[in-house]
């Protein structure tokens, strides 16, 4: 059945009967309850693009995937997958692997004028990110995910990764711990600046001066994590505690100590940030680590949500969330050996 | 610029300039790289809509997903990206979590007439998978990632599940293992089948009784791993060693043995399976995994060269892969202990 038969069965306009079946807030709770059944009572199911000509959206929401390998990505973007899923909206990837970041931004200007997505989740901020400034010339919706320093009013939602790593290092100040390593993440990105911020806070705090030989920027994984743990461990004194970035960081800082006969919780203590895998889980890590835990799904399942505010009329300036990050102790974060902390 | 100036500015046919643009087999390979270098010497960047309008192509390859978490999607999507990069050509992912199978059938047919992608990648097929039949009735191009076993001809690209599983099986009995357990992935899709296959092929060459006891069905996580490694060595006789189904689950296995302190490679053996995840490394687990190792980023890449042929022509029913698996020993893979061998 065609949107215009079904629309003249049931008596609404063709426009209506799209809106209706596409959430937009310009039609009644009852109408779109009727069209709904009516729908289902017929058999109705709309053509993807009649839907679309009628509402006037591509039915898409970007992400240019600027790199391979992001063991973030997938859970990301099950979140937003988990939000669209009722929605009739499709994630669109616009793969831009080994490409320069001038390159990103002449792509934004072509996804703008091609009508193809509503609107795009930009990832990865640095401060004064160009690619904001772009947006918001182009008209192109858009959310950070992260957040930038920047003049220009925008939707973004980060956590709040510089309290979370003040606490997780104030807490391993507090157990005695002196020499905390920090393994943060690429250098000239907002979050990791404001981990960095957050470390140093928490040392300036209680008097401990910063040494830059314990903190190393890079990803997140357990290579860097093994290999930044073993060299740091050679440093004399010996640091005593780590802050890792990622579950995957912690997993190196493991294998790193285990391989240099130290025990975690009394030898070297750990507190890792925790984005929540459903494959890996600080629970069942022997021993139990602690962590900052912040759900990267749930993060991606609000992210898909504010961005349909936003199409459906809301201020994009006016969303602004900060996620506050819970601390979890558990077995790896332990009092500083005697002879350390002495 | 538009196409039109462009094309005229250089005295061919806007349609030669979009095909030779977007890669076309039409196209002599001269005259593309004339295009090519006149359009970087006038800065010339195409419309995205005026050169699928040229050629009539959507410029997207999509990817239903039914699963959120999944931890090998990341991956997969980077190989795609990583091929699909210089190719003005889009991953659409259409998000379907929680739907019901019948939905997943129902979006195909529209997604076919939407003529919003170019060709699909069907995952975790199972046999006689109802979504083949459908795609080659509908036209519309796909390939599938994994085996069905079905009469209607059509393009896949799998690893050799059943010849890996058997090579690890078969490693352990060679070792003396008798008591082997296999966690097999979730029941039903075809590579948990061919698995499983793999491993009663192995005990039967070597007449060992199969005991269904000994096998376990479910995702690849760290948790599902623990749980039942747990379990599998509270049996007694207590079986000596594991054939892990990914990564995720070795870790499990991992700190199950390491809470009732057997040591692995002594103990307890293991063989895993392993994607090739750039964040978790099978050489630097202590003590170092075995694994049969195929990327399955490797696979993403090749899926989309493979989708890119059939687009360009190349009959997709002669597009048969089958990716032998290496065994890789490390040191989990050890005899097996005297008393259980004995």
């Amino acid at each position: 059945m065609k949107l215009k038969d079904f629309a003249r069965e049931i008596g609404l306009s063709p426009t209506t009967v799209s809106r209706a079946l596409s959430g937009y807030p310009e039609v009644s709770a009852s109408t779109r309850t009727r069209v709904m059944e009516e729908a289902a009572r017929l058999g109705y199911r709309p053509n993807i693009n009649a839907v679309r000509l009628a509402t006037g959206r591509a039915g898409a929401i970007g992400v240019v995937m600027t790199r391979a390998g992001d063991y973030q990505f997938s859970e990301f973007i099950s979140g937003m997958a988990d939000r669209l899923s009722s929605e009739d909206t499709d994630i669109l990837i616009t793969p831009m692997i080994g490409h320069d970041p001038g390159d990103e931004l002449q792509l934004y200007r072509r996804l703008a004028e091609s009508r193809r997505l509503d609107a795009v989740v930009i990832h990865s901020p640095m401060p004064n990110d160009p690619r904001i400034a772009l947006l918001e010339r182009l008209k192109l919706p858009f959310i950070v995910h992260g957040r930038s320093v920047t003049d220009v009013p925008h939707a973004w939602l980060d956590i709040d990764n510089e309290g979370a790593i003040r606490q997780s290092t104030e807490h391993l100040i507090n157990l005695g711990h002196r020499r905390i390593t920090l393994l943060n993440g690429r250098e000239g990105l907002t979050f990791t600046l404001d981990r960095l911020k957050g470390y140093r806070q928490a040392l300036d705090d209680r008097g401990i001066p910063f040494d830059p030989k314990l903190v190393i920027h890079g990803d997140f994984t357990d290579e860097i994590g093994f290999r930044f743990a073993c060299s740091a461990l050679k440093q004399r004194p010996q640091p005593t505690a780590f802050v890792a970035g990622s579950m995957m960081t912690a997993l190196g800082i493991y294998r790193a100590a285990r391989s240099m006969n130290l025990v975690i919780g009394r030898d070297v203590s750990i507190v890792a940030h925790d984005d929540v895998f459903p494959y890996l889980t600080a629970e069942n890590m022997v021993p139990p680590l602690s962590t900052t835990r912040s759900s990267i799904r749930a993060a991606g399942k609000r992210i898909a949500d504010l961005l349909l505010q936003i199409l459906a009329g809301q201020q994009a300036r006016d969303i602004q969330e900060l996620w506050p990050v819970e601390l979890i102790l558990r077995e790896t974060s332990r009092p500083a050996p005697e002879k350390a902390s002495a």
